[in-house]
């Protein structure tokens, strides 16, 4: 394990985390935010000169990353920024308890929108605007961490590029990693500023225009009012309806537009099966609560908004949907799982897997029936080689141990199984609300320390897809490099 | 399709069913119950002609199974036969709905016990021996069903005998499948009887121990009070709880103490997690409900009882766990799941499975650690293939996706995600008892038509390990036969 380099990019990490920092002081000087302004500079400041000297405490020539040092970096970077992003909201004393600050800013980079507060109206406008900056900034960690780092590490990291990613494998659209960072980050700033621009034209103000672009934007869905989204214009929840999709795309098929290569776009697998289930789930729902909705176009607004919002995990809402109907609330605890295009800035399992696993199993079938027959599973017209479609099954196979052994911890609370588990599901897909107790009306202030830190790194475990936190904390990870690491 | 030869054996059942019918008349006899003898009679006559004339019309010479004749007979056996023992329910008028015997007696036959019946206390004796007895001859059909039929189908089915029985292959025990089934029906019929002289010799009459044992034998928890075993003795208890655990081991192993060869049994790695997996249960739950059910003698009975219950998918409970705080409740709910040993009666993943999945993560992370080295998953002290481990982890997809359309399709019903889940997740597993609604206390009575004819799809699904029952309903099945499906 080179310790030297690791430490030197957290350093690195440290001194960016310092210079976000001040995007909520200028906030706080705004609106003239003092204790804020306060706790937020001198964070900012600590936490520079700490990045600083680490940099140069850890200088080293040696900058080859192998899968370990990959892994050990991306699970550093999460928990470090999360951990300094929370003292804010300490030492401003809006949210006192330091477990519960680390979870709603672990909530907040994983772009979850999980949230502990119980009052978010009594919030100061500079905290709640950190709090929302962290789920833009997030959003850009994982689609860098998605499209730039896993390709670079071991083969075998979850086939990300391959089994995740159907289309162009962005290393080849251009030659370094960096670049492909860069490509990224313009077309998310890119749709932020424009969502920004829509929301303002409506009933939003600046600020809150902001916030809610960078929610979307990240899929996050941190709000700042107690009834989520519900007192916007119909106007502003289509747009934000619209953006969560688009924010649920795969970012590959942004550039793909961009360079003119539109029949690879429309020939995507996942984008098509994304859309469908888009649909289909919001046609289910709006006839299931016609009824309850009073208007048609209400009914069709609502399902559109929460299909949209629970499937590319942002977690916004504009009605308490706990209180609907058991076959609209089981299609969201389902769309929970699913989750929407890999190469996004959402979690959970991903439509291409959830697409493979469905493809796996037909296949499975025709074996059985014509036990000599060869016949592969078929992706964006190509076939996926065996190890593709096995590392799949065998990810959904560590994705369920890990909701089996979250829930089980989460158990110890005494809020019902419906409430722990949707809180388990919830957050370890990176979605934010969940059903009955954690239900959008609810809050996760219930939880003991110890279930809000379980909660905390499900949400980290489910962000980066598993393996790099817990290979991370792997004592293997930390012995001596043999010559089969390499 | 080799329709005639499968018609043939459709029509062998239908006999079968038939002379099983006169148990329960026998009993009706004893307690002078006339519309019950009635009942039972006419429809045994009637299904033993009509299955006669089956077996005339469609004789054949030719005997071959095919992967195909072999799905489709094991799918219609457990329907045909539910059908057959669905109606002396109705005429009798015990169970005037017709959707509501098949679902009672699919219960009984896939030794699942949940049941639609909200005032058991209510039936007759020959009507509740005859639900008892369906769980004893479902078990026997089930060990026939793995041990036998399995196997001799197309080796891609399930890989039954070797993914799924670790230890030895009972094809090479004995060298016919016939013979295999004739010695596992004796093991299986020794521990019935040593059971009911058990359980007569304690609290229970004869009845009584009847009932329990064949209730115990095929795990599948039909009981015949309101409060199922909570009124009989601690010694009872305890006895049907050792029992359940028996009933729950591999058979094979049963035969390999038999023939003496102990080694094998104690290096069985199914055993060995299975008991490490029951005591650990035991032991959380014990100490969980410890401060509610008074003493530690009780809190431990009542933890072994439901764990053992559960773990076996059973379903006999000594007390309303549903009451339970969360974190026993949760274990129960992933006890679900697991199940017990494959080779046994009981439903679930299966321990082996269950084993397999968590080793081939173990496998994963470190072939992610060191890309180059090549690890095997090992069972019994042998390396699984590649292939057998695959299907493993295919089998988890299938199964998970199969529980995600039940959940789905039972949703329509109002009662609420945790009654509608653990109804899915119950049956399907063949367990019997959920939580909440249909709790131990609760019952199936609520769920309309179509839910119930839902979830006696998903009981027959689950016991048939999901393929037989899907394949037997494929179009292509039913397709004139290529080359390729010999």
């Amino acid at each position: 394990m080179n310790f030297k380099m690791v430490f030197n990019v957290i350093g690195r990490i440290c001194q960016t985390a310092g210079v976000l920092l001040l995007v909520p002081a200028v906030t706080a000087i705004i609106y003239s935010e003092t204790t804020q302004l306060f706790a937020l500079l001198i964070t900012a400041v600590a936490s520079f000169v700490l990045g600083t000297l680490l940099t140069i405490i850890c200088k080293t020539k040696n900058h080859i990353i192998y899968a370990k040092e990959g892994f050990a970096i991306v699970a550093a970077a999460w928990i470090v920024t999360s951990v300094i992003g929370a003292i804010p909201f300490v030492i401003s004393g809006e949210i006192p308890s330091f477990v519960d600050a680390f979870f709603e800013t672990v909530s907040g980079f994983t772009t979850t929108g999980a949230s502990i507060l119980t009052n978010v109206e009594a919030m100061s406008k500079s905290m709640l605007l950190w709090r929302s900056f962290t789920h833009w900034v997030g959003g850009m960690g994982v689609l860098v961490f998605v499209m730039a780092i896993l390709p670079n590490i071991s083969d075998r990291s979850m086939h990300i590029m391959r089994a995740e990613m159907p289309g162009p494998v962005v290393g080849k659209l251009v030659p370094k990693a960096k670049d492909t960072a860069k490509i990224l980050y313009l077309i998310y700033i890119a749709l932020t500023l424009v969502q920004i621009v829509l929301l303002w034209a409506g009933d939003m103000d600046l600020y809150d225009s902001l916030i809610h672009s960078f929610g979307t934007a990240g899929t996050g869905g941190f709000g700042i009012k107690a009834d989520g989204c519900a007192s916007y214009s119909p106007y502003s929840q289509w747009v934000i309806t619209i953006f969560m999709l688009i924010f649920g795309v795969n970012f590959n098929l942004y550039y793909l537009i961009l360079i003119r290569k539109f029949k690879a776009v429309f020939k995507n697998t996942e984008l098509r099966w994304y859309l469908v289930i888009v649909l289909i789930s919001t046609g289910i729902i709006t006839a299931n609560i016609l009824s309850i909705s009073g208007s048609f176009s209400k009914a069709l607004r609502d399902a559109a908004f929460q299909v949209s919002s629970i499937i590319t995990t942002t977690g916004y809402s504009t009605t308490n949907f706990d209180l609907w109907p058991s076959l609209s609330k089981g299609v969201l605890f389902i769309l929970m799982f699913s989750g929407a295009c890999a190469g996004s800035t959402c979690g959970g399992l991903k439509v291409t897997r959830t697409v493979t696993l469905v493809k796996s199993v037909g296949r499975e079938f025709k074996r059985m029936l014509h036990p000599r027959s060869v016949s592969a599973v078929v992706s964006d017209g190509k076939s996926m080689s065996e190890t593709e479609v096995g590392s799949v099954n065998v990810y959904l196979t560590i994705y369920m141990l890990c909701i089996m052994v979250i829930f089980l911890l989460v158990s110890f609370e005494p809020l019902g199984l419906e409430t722990n588990l949707t809180a388990t599901v919830s957050c370890f897909n990176n979605v934010g609300p969940g059903l009955a107790g954690v239900g959008p009306a609810g809050s996760y202030a219930a939880y003991s320390d110890f279930s809000t830190f379980v909660l905390s790194i499900a949400m980290l475990l489910g962000r980066l897809e598993i393996f790099p936190l817990l290979i991370a904390f792997f004592p293997a990870t930390w012995a001596k490099r043999k010559k089969a690491a390499n």
